[in-house]
């Protein structure tokens, strides 16, 4: 097992996995990231406007499903869904606004009090992948 | 703390920190992830041509960094460095060959016998966004 501790939490306007919207829906969706305020330095030269990879940990998702439900004989390794044996989940955001250790941001499809375990910035050399 | 436990290995030609590869040059490295057999049918669909997403554990990162060495005044969050609280690392690979649960990737800058965390489908719809 990894020692992997949460760097902050994010809020969302989304309560429960059945209302997560899907790639294409999430687009609009606000919330806010919490960083931890030990980690603020880590933070520094993120502005609005920059999109971001929010990496979080769904950890209301079912962890025992290989195969999608939806989709049988497709593998979760070959999906984006959170059900996986890892729900260790990346979200591409746009931030709006950064105050202290908050980070508005636009494009969240995490469940509200989600952990958070990093954030990174986007890879704009190959823009093909992601 | 979370429960996380690694899905698999991946082996490269890469043997120390000092050798892996800036994004540029990661192209036309390759390497092999080994998957544990018990997840060979979350693997299904996954084919050669593929773009996938690897997501792994720089267990050797300097994990008490906040700051770029390299970039003073640049956070880890924000950059693709290993070195950051969770050193939970993305690498974007192409699929050259599936054969049970070991699948060649071209692309790699993980050190050899990193730990596999998780693979997802890469996401194509907005290719601004990693």
């Amino acid at each position: 097992m990894f020692d992997i501790e949460p760097i902050g939490t994010v809020h969302t306007p989304i309560e429960t996995s059945r209302e997560a919207p899907s790639q294409g829906l999430k687009d609009e969706i606000e919330g806010t990231i919490e960083i931890d305020p030990a980690y603020e330095q880590a933070l520094q030269g993120i502005e609005a406007g920059d999109e971001i990879v929010v990496v979080w940990f769904a950890d209301e998702a079912d962890r025992s499903l290989l195969e999608l439900d939806k989709v049988p004989g497709r593998g979760v390794f070959n999906s984006r869904s959170p059900a996986r044996p890892n729900p260790i989940v990346i979200t591409p955001c746009t931030v709006t606004e950064v105050s202290g250790t908050e980070i508005g941001v636009r494009g969240v499809d995490m469940i509200d009090g989600s952990p958070v375990l990093d954030l990174k910035s986007t890879l704009h050399r190959d823009l093909n992948q992601a």
